[in-house]
């Protein structure tokens, strides 16, 4: 059993960059089987067994990938928006008061829903009790990469500074294989972690071969402190205790110097890109272009809904094209192909994934978007790129599949209720929105 | 005949800010009689012959004003996006070559429907045959300020330079006193018109007492030319013409300097901010904060959807957000509020119609947007302005009023058909595409 997605025009961010404007694909199990012309598929929906997806005047597109978030995060959302040090004031505080595992998992439900609502077919996660999330991420079908928060104080899921180390190893081990979900481990910062336990992390990563993810370069004060600490910057320092690899994920790295870019090229290490919660914090705009020259693997991430609102990628193009164009006064530097390359085949190689997913072709993963074009802002389409990148909007996203599953269909959750999501979100939220409401 | 629009968190954007979260308005042909808690108003309904709209879960702001586009361009939507020297390229040539009062006409009324799809309930425009433009966006029902381009060289709807003047004049004596339809005068650019043919328009705009727009400060070599020529800025030149007073509205401003906002803030002359567009292009972002600091009046707008993709005013809330903040590296600067009102009350005051617009206050005219927050991206809601401004895109549009009339309901118009508008554009555009496509 499986699908003929036919009548789209299929972006297959290959290496290439094949489109098909009247294309056809065919998904058998989990994988893509056929890629081509409508016609040279024509025959497969009579002869086989298949149940025939209309695509008609869709774009078909590998589905999104979200390199960084905080899946748990979904309660912040709108808290605080414009006040000063939210993250001291609001951020964790809250979370030490009012996050609980089953909040966490809620959320996390919610975020799934969100992101697959969205186009969104794998995200990287960086939160607090991940193997009790893990179970929502997993009942939503979407794929993950699952990072259990390590830090040197007393947090919501330890009241024992560095407890997710222990946490994230056995999440690690009871997750680790399974079809969907990658779990890693996450040191929350540079500057909130001791070099020790930095180092423990990574090579718990090396041991168990996963992913490592770490927020870095993000703050003025956190490249303050390691300037006055150690003559270094994060990254010099990271590169100095031999944790820099190609399984760690660097989020944000916006204060990048060119040295520290060599660095990263040199480790192979990837940078999970969150241009628009790093403007809206007005931290700046990390240095991609150069990173990109220098050979850095970068992808984009939404980072958590309490810091970029909203978990779709659509308004992460948008602002990408934007900002990048103008601090290079540049308008043709990254057409909007190559900005939809960095959150499909670009983040596949980002997160070492590349040959799974991250292009429709034949033998890849079959997670896969589509995107209508019926809607006002979407006509006329005189480049299938332009057209995601500059008008697309997540409301947009008709279609998608993940691992082979219809999980999206006409711009509906095909297995879980939206409202149902909502309501025991909104139910469990009630010690939140006391606390909330009283800073 | 009137309506009761019921369950709603009123956001009025009146000078005091007032909020009623539980609340309710009332309106009577074209104007609004109350705006009240819900429960004062609850006899209403039965009292009288009202049709009640139940808002429930939606925000009610007023409705949006764009204060800058070309509605006659939806043909050039993703054509030529990232490629350079745009406007010589794509733009004068296919406007000169398959413009006509037809497709304008056809592509306005696409404009309209996707502006009040979006929220907005009032546009200022600056194209060619407006005369022909102004019936379709008359039976749109959105109110809008009109412009008739003038140029100095041969354009699409006047093989004579200049011919605009003749043909705005006419424009202005038919549809001046229209109760929706405001005709102005729009010279296309400083640099593109001669001293003397900006005077006239001028005087044109001061006998008929109506605005007039025009772009000012947007490209660098305009900049470059009036340094060389004039040793002036344009905003100088335009003042040294004695053009600039309170009816004037200069689109784009990106390069003013100190001495030209102090120059618009002397004459009383508006902005019409174009962040999407200005960063897209890589052109700039405007120094608003300086304007508004010197009391210059300020609004937002899309610009055209060659330039700025998407009429709706989510978008460039997003981004003005985020282009402002990260300027000045101040992330509580312009907290959302502070850019719903260049939306709605400031773009009323800058187009000098905040007596009857840009609030929901009884007895201003009835142009209201509700917004939902049922959709996945708008939950929680702990801050209305917050959820407009990061959360919210065009989608989440519910329903609108103008003038009193009811024009979109759950997401739809009321009284247009969009897949019919669609076709006949897409009809029209026969010649455009070839042209379009032969480049």
């Amino acid at each position: 059993m499986g699908y003929l997605i036919s009548n789209v025009h299929i972006l297959t961010m290959n290496k290439t960059m094949d489109a098909y404007p009247d294309g056809a694909i065919l998904i058998e199990g989990d994988r893509i089987l056929r890629v081509a012309e409508r016609s040279a598929l024509a025959g497969e929906a009579k002869n086989q067994n298949h149940r025939v997806i209309d695509g008609r005047g869709a774009i078909a597109v590998p589905g999104f990938i979200n390199a960084h978030t905080h899946s748990g995060m979904i309660p912040f959302r709108s808290l605080g928006d414009d006040c000063a040090d939210r993250l001291r004031r609001f951020l964790l505080p809250l979370e030490n008061r009012a996050m609980t595992g089953e909040l966490a998992s809620l959320s996390a439900l919610y975020a799934c829903a969100e992101m697959l609502l969205a186009g969104i077919s794998c995200f990287v996660d960086m939160y607090y009790f991940e193997d009790t999330l893990a179970a929502a991420v997993k009942a939503s079908g979407i794929r993950a990469f699952l990072g259990q928060t390590v830090m040197g104080e007393p947090v919501c899921d330890s009241r024992e500074p560095y407890g997710g180390l222990l946490l994230g190893e056995r999440f690690i081990q009871k997750w680790q294989g399974d079809e969907l979900i990658t779990p890693m481990i996450a040191p929350h910062a540079t500057n909130t972690n001791s070099p020790e336990k930095i180092r423990e992390a990574a090579a718990l990563a090396a041991r168990y071969d996963v992913p490592i993810t770490m927020h870095v370069s993000e703050m003025d004060y956190e490249m303050e402190y390691f300037r006055r600490a150690y003559g270094m910057t994060p990254i010099g320092f990271l590169d100095s205790l031999g944790v820099l690899s190609p399984r760690f994920i660097a989020a944000h790295s916006i204060h990048s110097t060119p040295e520290d870019i060599r660095i990263l090229a040199r480790r192979g290490a990837a940078v999970a890109h969150c241009i628009g919660a790093n403007t809206k914090s007005a931290k700046g705009v990390a240095p991609v272009k150069e990173m990109l020259e220098a050979g850095v693997k970068v992808a984009l991430g939404t980072d958590g809904p309490a810091s970029g609102n909203t978990l779709d990628l659509f308004t992460q193009f948008s602002l990408f094209a934007k900002f990048h164009k103008t601090a290079h006064r540049d308008r043709i530097l990254f057409p909007a192909s190559a900005i939809l390359q960095l959150a499909t085949s670009g983040a596949a190689a980002a997160l070492g994934i590349e040959d799974q997913v991250g292009s429709i072709e034949p033998g890849k993963k079959a997670d896969i978007t589509l995107v209508e074009t019926e809607s006002v802002n979407m006509f006329p389409c005189f480049d299938p790129y332009s057209v995601l990148v500059y008008s697309a909007t997540a409301a947009n996203t008709d279609t998608v599949f993940v691992n082979g599953r219809l999980l999206v269909r006409g711009k509906k959750l095909t297995g879980l209720s939206l409202p149902d999501i909502r309501r025991n979100l909104d139910e469990a939220m009630g010690i939140f929105r006391r606390e909330a409401t009283a800073i």
